[in-house]
């Protein structure tokens, strides 16, 4: 099938680039997990390739030779009905396998699915594992290099991932209200046999408002001013669950932002830099991006009216809040089986956040992509775009 | 000004009917507090007293003595903008003020707040306040006889509310699905003076896709058998929060249920009776509910479904779990000032529950009325309708 | 027996001064448990209540028909072997039995007690778990009392217990070190015929060095000067445990001490008063106790010199903290049976206190009695004695 | 100073030992800190450097370049008057400095210190300072090697650290009562100019009964039979805190051990092996040695007893766990300023155990050593040995 030859591309391209963002890393730093949501890198190592083989090579590799029957225990990740896992708080806790050992288990693993592929004509549901299993290394991709953020940003040394990393490409254009006029629009995704995630699926039809939305993100600046006008002390600006959130937590300001004699730093994968005032603010929760939103007396746009309004704005730096909770669209179709567990599961307490960042991997974008996390989590490239 | 009149009498309706429902309780179960969402009666008592007082009396009415200084911050609950509060998990610690002052209490401040509607005409963003602290009031209601049902329900003598109160009436029509036209509608509520919340309002335009939705709630006997199916054993049926919640919790059944030498008992405001297989199911979670739609390859309506379907089908003994999470409708307005934490702080983390139930206080339902509860809850008398 | 009718009158004029105790309460009071450790003081008088029906009259009364089959569920307290128990931190989730109830339980008990005693020459064995009863409920009267002063000075409103109730004596005799030689002593109970506990038997040579331990205890004044240099900040003071706790907990002053304006307050059973300078020192844990000696450059004694010099001063005043971690006496012998459970178990991470306090039931102290609790704890009438 | 030369020695002789410890580990096991109380390899090789840098170097050598000024944050342990350190339980989420980096720390400081020795005459003082220093890396020699158990330990691919490691030598003598008579007895460290901590000095009497106490350790055979006997069901056993422990950890045997398919198996430093009946036990807490000695209707030994008795029997497989409370002894001095904090501070709710270990660091036991964990843990070698 003509299809398998851009898929093999696509996977070896995805392979490699897994690897290439390790590269920079000290084998210490493949280890750790200092907080429950951030994997040590050496687990999205072994996790992505373990898709590879629980899903293709286990059950359709004429006589596979499984790398290592633990390494199903140790790299399932939220498959429940496929098994035991580690439980999630603890895969910092284990120092093997190696980091080496995972780097031979990826390669066998590799090679493995090469030869598989090159063997076989493949069924189109096959095809279909294929692509998940790309599109989720992709994803794991972007974690990498957040958990490597976290996992660098949260040691006292502040070493640097590295030197040219860019975070920021400042938009240099003058602000601008987009209006969107009243009526029924369509969204989702379209049947045009590009990969989309089930979640995507089942283009329908919505009803909107009329409404404005920013051309821009909101910047460093204008996200300090509110802090400075005491954002963070009014109890008026909050959900009830965020007051308790920066109270407990204590919270004062976006993630990786610090206080030095004065003056205000922000931790960057190139390493510790004064905050660039016109840069697109980035690592902060929904709460935040709420509060900021009744601050302006403005809004967040939900994911219909982003999805409608996206072609008149640039977008990708940020994965932007949107005021939609993540719930499934009409008519979805959860798929059948274990991989039936992959987004359905997480609709409910979480909200949609759309877009993209300078993490995101290439190809792994799209106007329809519905991404989701938790309103406090703000270690991904979160930033905000007001509507009104 | 004529409104008020009839405000007055719907005041005094609604503070008697408070202390009537507390008529059957003895003084010791005034004063527990057995989980951190249950509030002892005492506190409910007080509590909707002092919205009077804080929010008319002591702003409005001219030489107002306040009955007790302490008791702001003894029955304040979440107006964090009014002052301190006795922190929610410590209402069930205290034993004073007693049930007899706050009796007292209550006495004092409805004379005095009939008094000074006799004596004054008040302004209309007043009488806005008054009604608010009405049905307030009249929410309290619900969750006295909720909390009280909790309070009774978790004691191992499980006493006895009132023996005449019956919890369910059977749905004896027989089952059909109501179906409803693909098209825009209208939801939210029509501005005709009649009262409603703020989270109502602003009616608009939505698009619904045809759908069909059941002319009855599901009854025990259905539950029933998606528990002896093993429902609560497949993991493939649930959101991976509520497995990880049925697993913590150990949750086998419906709350009040209880399975004695092998039949199934239900712990009502009546006492333990042995489980009736066609009342309509009561007290399960928002998790429990979607599971169980999982189960039968159908969802949960959403709230605007719901809301248009509504006039095809009696509702009103349970709270019905929707798919829709709690959020701003479209030019949602948040009140100014303390009253403005009334609803829209809660906009996150929470389910909307559409219709009433048997606790419902009267004159308190509303087909646009927008109920909400952190989907694990469910010691509301909480249901299910199907929807497909 | 003779015995039997001292301990009939004991046991009238014991179960006669519980209710006494209980007198000032309103029924709320009886119900709550604000924090583990204190139980609701209608528990108190179901459990001791409990124990003499459950080891004399279930066991040994002919046609003895027990009160309420539930209560043995509800008012166990440790004894594990008994049965399943309401676990601690619920009880005061429970409003039923009503107060009344447990009134009417109580009598129920003691009179079908004393028809026992009445009617039956009862073996030595059984007069054994009489006394225990007895002095088990002597014990409650202590908790009793200081748990009551901790629901009542934990409520904002800090009501009143008895306006006479005098919590300390000023020890008006001048300042003096007493001083004991060295040499070989006995501690521990001599076998007398009086009561003890299991924890004092076995009296048993120990080796003193020589020391000095003081005629008086410390004063609040004195303990000020500490919090006023202060002690409280000084990290070298404390054990590595108590610094936490204080961190923590945010300990700043002993339990009970309120500073209103820049004066220091103290909440005593007759209410709030200014703290009185000479008196002494009341509710601090072992850990402040220490700390204070630590200033000092002395220390705590140990039990076995504070049993030996105890006779040289007064006492009765405070249980004073010991170095002495609570275990076993040389040949300690368990009671056989559920009675076994009694001292033994908690015969680890305690310490000792000896003497006795202004709660401590009349005819309850001895100069061997080896009360104890965890470092931690302040609820109790506890102060220092200092040694070197 | 004479001294001096052998302490150099044995200064350059413990250094070398450390690292020859951590041979056998790939980097990755360096890293990880599974639990609280377990830290990092590669911690302790810091910590340990650390402390000569902190209390001689930087105090005392002239010129001394600080190797690098963040690492005193990261690597000081528990000295809270020298300065913030990282919390306990963030140890683990540290991926930087890296093991190298760290290696050339230590290198750095031996060599410095080496130079320092070479130079100077040093008081007396500070010889005591370096060999508390010498005697403290001793000290987390024993903890790298238990640490490191605990590490591989748990994890599932239950890795061998190094295949002739021998934790166990069969004690084949036969089992006899060693008898003690009553008397006075001194305990605690003579002044003979060898080295010892603070807390075993002030030799002095004690007074002891007739006891008898064996000449073998338990063994895992003895241990089984307890377990087979149902010892950890029967809760007359256990002390109360012993019993919460049991359950909620859900403890059934001691550490280490696996049942699998019907036999037992005992994770050793050595790889996974059968259970050797014969072999001294390991790996219990004091809850499970009190227990087992209550089933045996015996007893543990106090510490002096053990110190009394010790020269008529072999010692040094296991830590032995004593009945005594860790407690100062009397007189007890604690040293002036930040090393004050050594011992002193950890004198409360901690048991002392005696003897010494297979991971015991050579030249690091005596028969006055008292070393001490919290009753719950189990991760040392800790063993049994039983009193009547
Ligand atoms: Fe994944
Ligand atoms: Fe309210
Ligand atoms: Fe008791
Ligand atoms: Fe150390």
């Amino acid at each position: 099938m003509i299809t398998t030859t851009k898929n093999l591309e696509l996977f070896l391209e995805t392979r490699k680039l897994t690897e290439q963002i390790c590269k920079p890393l000290e084998i210490e730093d493949y280890v750790v997990q200092p907080v429950e949501f951030v994997s040590p890198p050496k687990w999205h190592l072994g996790h992505t390739t373990w898709f590879f083989e629980e899903f293709i090579l286990k059950k359709h590799k004429e006589a596979y030779q499984i790398f290592d029957e633990q390494f199903s225990y140790v790299f399932n990740s939220y498959y429940e009905s496929v098994g035991e896992k580690v439980i999630r708080t603890n895969r910092g806790n284990l120092s093997r396998p190696t980091v080496n050992r995972i780097y031979e288990y990826r390669k066998y693993v590799t090679e493995a699915l090469v030869e598989f592929l090159n063997e076989n004509e493949i069924s189109q549901e096959l095809e279909a594992v294929l692509e998940i299993g790309i599109h989720h290394e992709k994803q794991h991709q972007e974690l990498l290099l957040t958990d490597i953020k976290y996992i660098l940003g949260n040691n006292p040394l502040l070493p640097i991932y590295h030197k040219n990393f860019n975070e920021s490409k400042i938009e240099n254009h003058s602000h601008k209200w987009l209006s969107i006029e009243e009526g029924v629009y369509e969204i989702g995704k379209p049947e045009d046999g590009e990969f989309c995630y089930d979640n995507e699926k089942g283009r329908h039809k919505v009803y909107l408002n009329e409404f404005f939305i920013s051309n821009k993100l909101v910047t460093n600046e204008e996200y300090l001013e509110f802090m400075e006008a005491g954002g963070y002390q009014d109890v008026l600006l909050w959900h009830a669950e965020a007051w308790d959130w920066i109270t407990t937590e204590k919270i004062k300001a976006p993630q990786y932002w610090h206080l030095i004699d004065g003056s205000w730093y922000q931790y960057t994968l190139s390493g510790l830099k004064p905050l660039a005032p016109e840069a697109p603010l980035a690592h902060i929760s929904y709460y935040e991006a709420f509060a900021f939103a009744q601050w302006k007396d403005m809004r967040l746009p939900t994911e219909a009216e982003w999805e409608i309004a996206q072609e008149k704005f640039d977008w990708g730096q940020r994965w932007e809040w949107t005021e939609s909770a993540y719930s499934p669209y009409p008519n979805y179709q959860k798929p059948e089986g274990a991989l039936g567990e992959y987004n359905g599961k997480f609709m409910v307490n979480q909200k949609v956040l759309r877009g993209g960042s300078v993490a995101t991997s290439p190809k792994h974008t799209r106007c329809t992509y519905r991404n989701f996390f938790h309103p406090n989590l703000r270690w991904q490239f979160t930033g905000i775009r007001l509507a009104q």
